[in-house]
């Protein structure tokens, strides 16, 4: 088959997804459809009894479409246009995210009575792909924003924060779980009485090393909560990375492997993919996959890998430390494990030319597809 | 019209492509096509007798599709699958790029004959968008390449090199065509008649500031050339940018205006189009557009502005300063202008649920199209 393409095996992201749940009992669990948006995915997802959270428009239709109910979306993305908050309202959706009087002066008029749920700023330290602080209010202005939530026809059912993606540190929960508390608190004395704690996602995947267990990280959170809520909350969860990236394995052909000089330098090796092709991730560096190629096991050196546009952004790994193979020659099939996550649909509409990647479900679930179609 | 769109004015393209083929009298110019592969951009450049610097098989399906010739194709990424160069050559294209051997090897087997460039390391200080190693080899590398390439059946045409895009020093081309020049004296010794100089892109346009006008750069190059070379070489250069950037204005819509705290910061305003969308070289805040609203004029203020997807990474300016209307509202058009390279095909095919950036061809250039079809 002509690569690049990313095979996706859906059972091993249902698998993950009855693993978490399993892991925080009662909570509903919302997948982050932006992770990996495929239809396929997310009907299996329905089935298994899963929630979605939906970043605009066109997810809600996808995850409509795959035959959610829309009462099991939530809509967490803080910046929404009025148009798509009335289209939502009328899909059905009574879950929203706000961080802003804007937004919730939009929210107000299209999506009356619904639940809302106030982001706050929370600390990303510890995440491969940390949050800045575009998302998220001050405690202190989250508690005039839910009062005017209140005041205005909306329901304020809570509170929500983000970790930042890829979080390695379980406790890095605690710190938001302490200041969620501290706002029920405040507002109960006015008479207003939160009952929802988003949690959002963060939760890791093992890219190059092995991370904690998901065990781990709904006891720290389970903890946080028990010490600093009078009474539990119900809670949620919007796990995306976690349930779609062991799903996926892109597979990229060597182009070219080349030397810049006769100095001694890293070779470099430039694939069929890259940062505009699937690979934003890259960014930074900050991502690691595993890769995998023909000679695994055979004597390695340095090198810098590369995607194969004509920008000079479209650098994968320089100071990361990758090694690969010596044997190593063009078309040789590498593959990158754990990118079922925020992959494809960051891959660009064609730039320098190049299509976009393509997804390609496992035999199994092709076969699935067929029996159920 | 629902926003976001690339309004993309044809004629002005056009005019681009005139102005830098005037300064550069006898240079054939070769539009760096990723810039912006509109098909009718390149149609109106063939017929205005423009060449094409081509990236990838899909690029130079483009350019045939828009009637050139090709002969007028330059393949010069130097990053290029076998299968790619066989198709390369099966159309008519004899002239490639390349920086090292596991490349010339390919173009020995499925390019047999066809005339070769070899691009050389080059510094891109002072350029807003800076080349990396990613392409070129060391002048010491070249020579053997070079020699390589006569020893097999190749025609060693010329050199290239790349100073960088939206490069800001007329001056930086010096130090490369003075390498060239070396190479050429050198190869000359051994019995190979170099005759091509490629001295790349780069040439900057005025985004926010003005930028030296485009016969200083001609100038600066004739000159490096006439002091370097004993006998002129054959020049061409290969403007993207330079021809598409001011042919695009890129409408917007405010989605939010919001604070983060009570604290004095920047207001942070979020547009319904982001980094994924279609601004990627706002990475690093590299590129800095220039914006108009329907408030210029009154009073502003510092902002922090922001694409509309859930990935905190999507921040367009955060340190550069910007500064918009406080009267600035949801809902209002912002307009960005400058952005006819290096947007439309960068634009993700879907993250976060939002559709690729469309293409809008100004009134006069689909009356123009109406008539021609």
């Amino acid at each position: 088959m002509d690569t690049p393409y990313l095979l996706v095996d859906i059972s091993i992201a249902v698998a993950q997804y009855h693993r978490i749940a399993a892991a925080f009992p009662g909570t509903p669990v919302y997948y982050a459809v932006k992770a990996n948006p495929e239809p396929t995915l997310l009907i299996e997802l329905v089935r298994a009894g899963c929630h979605f959270d939906v970043a605009s428009r066109n997810e809600i239709g996808l995850a409509l479409a795959a035959g959610a109910d829309p009462v099991t979306l939530s809509f967490g993305n803080t910046i929404k246009k009025a148009e798509d908050i009335a289209y939502a309202y009328a899909q059905g959706v009574r879950l929203f995210a706000f961080d802003s009087l804007g937004e919730l002066e939009k929210l107000a008029v299209h999506a009356p009575g619904s639940a809302v749920v106030c982001r706050v700023l929370a600390s990303s330290k510890g995440a491969r792909w940390p949050l800045s602080r575009k998302f998220g209010c001050a405690p202190e202005m989250a508690l005039d924003l839910i009062r005017w939530a209140a005041a205005n026809g909306l329901d304020p059912a809570g509170v929500c924060f983000h970790v930042g993606s890829q979080q390695l540190d379980p406790g890095r929960w605690e710190p938001s779980i302490a200041d969620a508390a501290a706002l029920f608190a405040r507002l109960a004395a006015d008479g207003i009485n939160l009952r929802l704690l988003n949690c959002g996602g963060g939760f890791p995947v093992d890219y190059q090393t092995e991370v904690a267990s998901i065990d781990k990280y709904a006891k720290a959170i389970d903890a946080a909560v028990a010490s600093h809520f009078p009474a539990r909350p119900a809670l949620m969860i919007e796990p995306g990375r976690y349930i779609a990236a062991p799903a996926g394995v892109l597979h990229t052909e060597v182009v070219l492997v080349s030397r810049k000089s006769y100095a001694d330098e890293p070779r470099w090796v430039y694939l069929d993919v890259g940062r505009f092709g699937g690979l934003a991730e890259t960014e930074d560096e900050a991502i690691q996959y595993r890769l995998s190629t023909p000679h695994d096991g055979a004597p390695t050196a340095p090198v810098v890998l590369a995607g194969p546009t004509c920008d000079s952004v479209d650098i994968l790994y320089q100071n990361a430390g990758y090694e690969l193979p010596l044997a190593l020659r063009p078309g040789d099939l590498v593959r990158i494990h754990g990118t079922g996550a925020y992959t494809a649909t960051y891959a660009s509409v064609g730039f320098n030319g190049f299509p976009p990647l393509r997804t390609v479900l496992d035999r199994a679930d092709r076969a699935d597809r067929r029996a159920a179609g």
